[in-house]
């Protein structure tokens, strides 16, 4: 494998195994960069990279920053409230601006799903796909899938539980992809409110209780609880979600000895980890982070080769 | 012509004719570096410019900002709200306080007309105009200068008709100024609760009828109705507004074979541009957006070499 | 001396005398850089630098931001609002997440007196306060000093007034650090309300009347008044501050001849210092902005020195 098919990372869904092996290969020399002294490499000295957020990630948006600064990119930040977009340009009409400055790679994070890919069919620059709606998160799922690989070696035979809100998560659909592909077994659970219908088409098994869910699992990754969207949480109250569904000690210890403990972040401590947990030693979620920007600088660095070869 | 005669740009009206020349051949030469794989030249390593916009604009200010980036310029971006100049500095303290911290460029959008020349006044910084009040807007009218010269070869004998709301546009004004001084002929139209007094005394011709503005015309430049200010908008609705001054393909027919359309974004699709226009082959409105970027740096490497004549 | 004992800068209290003259002697060669037409030096290439600020602060940011760019960091701005943090995580999940994405320096405002402290305790990234709370803002103590030092060559038998709200004031603490440990001698003044009790055991004298407070000082260093807390202001109107405490002609007639006039901004005309005395020949309040980015520098230079000692 020496390059990726497409210019554009719009999911995991139409990634071969050798291009999700290629981006987490290629991400272990961006680790190794990013614990130098001098933190930085001339590869997209002269690109121009635009942040397209309509949703606010302050946590996305500064891994792709530092990503996008190491490499040596000239980059540009656009916050796009919806409330501007109301009165404002079409989402095509902006990205076809944007072109226009001769971007050649647009990282995008909008609320409709699908997005990303409706502009992949109309753009030059490369489309980079920070979350769409409620359809993929490429680079959490990479970088998940790293810190995984990292710990496990791999990914046959690991069995993987996702607890929370899988309904409404990007970042479940995409880890649902890359982890099945990679031969890993995935057990979701979370209440029932919150748990799709028909998302075992997509792989996964999925499980009522929490313990039995986390029951021997390889790896567990517990997803954040939307506090600031409390009125539609699907559950009766924070203290009610978690009685049932955080993940504390004891219930930790249904788990592998081993077990990895994950979070996209930001952790509400207590309410879906608990603090000993969090910060225990089975944790991995600082991890994920660092794991971020070199997931983050690989899929840049790939995508300029991509583009170079185009040209 | 070998530089500009001043250090500042504040203005398309203090341009001598063979300084408008000289930015845009400048701007040739910026816009190849744009469409390289490597879009950056050492011009404007190690200064300073500060980019202070009191009004938003997240289009001249990207376009400003990746203009400095491509130059190696280190910049700094300063939105100031109108709230806080309420309980804040003046302008003027605002200003040399910036000029404190050594800045060589200060790019500003002021909602006071003369905002620009008032600090040139007073400063050491060069400033450059990125739109103040209803005055001027030179780099627009530049960029546009340089779009119409791409596609007609110069300005002498061109008819050039500007449509919509000139009573409060500094782009009109800038645009006068440039394409009169140019040898272009430039007629007005729009509703007449948008068209100012007067305006014959800077070149132009006014016609009531947007079918006689664009007889013949060589370039039709539709003006942007600002949606957002609806309640002063000095016309009964938008829908009616389209009815009378929209730029429909029946309407384009009437202008030249040849004509090209422009328009300084964002567009408000079937208000003053219907889809069929504003995607056909007329269209040079995203040429707009990629020649902004390079008459902007063809203004700061012009004003920057004028900066070090001084020194 | 050669270098720094703490790879943090949390505030000068902890600071010895060798260690304030090595900071002020490093800037002087800062101040050179920035009076470069190239104002760059590859010093902190490829380190990653974080400006988190709690709290909007236009000028501070500005001065670290230019100061940074300067030194050829990376840096990425956090501006975190007080609502955001109320559904978001705890101070220190933040620090550890950015310190995950190798932050080298964190540059923190926060509302919190000993935040600063509290994260240095806790991270492998070196904290630059650049306020905490009540408690110390040392760069800007240190640009005062810097600024004093140029104009009186030293600090030993010099008077220093400081007029003001000297119980909310960080930067009177960090002051009267710095100053009486330098060997000048400090004496306050200000509303009774707003000076806090037991300032004395800092080294400093407290005098009801601003007349007598600034008889015959070298140093007269006003403190803004919070006009966007006005209700909270501790005195019944800005006029009647205006009366007793701005520092007018008349007043500054009774320092010294050559007493140097500061502020740390941004001036209320009219409310602290009169227009003539703000602009007079005395004032050095912008060279005290032009100082903040050159002691910035040095700050930012020898802590990555003490950090590369420490590697």
């Amino acid at each position: 494998m020496s390059g990726l098919a497409d210019r554009h990372l719009l999911g995991i869904e139409p990634l071969e195994r050798d291009e999700i092996t290629l981006i987490l290969d290629t991400a272990e020399s961006m680790l190794e960069i990013g614990r130098r002294a001098i933190k930085k490499v001339p590869t997209l000295r002269g690109r121009t990279v635009i942040n397209l957020f309509y949703e606010a990630s302050t946590r996305t948006r500064s891994s792709f920053e530092i990503a996008e600064k190491r490499l040596s990119a000239d980059l540009l930040n656009l916050a796009i409230s919806t409330s501007s977009v109301s009165k404002g340009e079409s989402l095509l009409d902006t990205v076809r601006n944007l072109e226009a400055l001769e971007a050649d790679f647009i990282v995008l994070r909008h609320q409709a799903s699908g997005a990303a890919r409706f502009l992949a069919d109309r753009c030059r620059a490369s489309i980079i796909n920070a979350g769409d709606g409620t359809h993929e998160h490429p680079t959490q799922a990479l970088l998940d899938a790293f810190t995984i690989r990292q710990h496990k070696g791999g990914f046959a035979g690991l069995k993987v539980a996702i607890v929370g809100d899988c309904a409404h998560s990007r970042v479940v659909r995409s880890n649902l992809w890359l982890l099945t592909r990679m031969g890993a077994e995935v057990v979701l659970s979370g209440p029932p409110t919150l748990m799709p219908v028909g998302i075992e088409a997509m792989g996964a098994r999925v499980v009522p209780l929490l313990e039995d869910a986390i029951h021997g699992a390889d790896v567990v990754m517990m997803l954040r609880v939307q506090r600031e969207r409390q009125r539609t949480l699907g559950f009766p109250s924070l203290r009610e979600y978690a009685r049932f569904w955080c993940l504390t000690p004891e219930r930790l210890a249904l788990a592998a000895a081993d077990a990895i403990i994950m979070h996209p972040g930001p952790v509400n401590r207590g309410i879906e980890i608990a603090d000993e947990v969090a910060d225990g030693s089975g944790s991995v979620i600082l991890e994920q982070v660092a794991n971020g920007v070199a997931v983050r600088m690989a899929v840049l660095y790939l995508l300029a080769g991509r583009r170079d070869a185009e040209a």
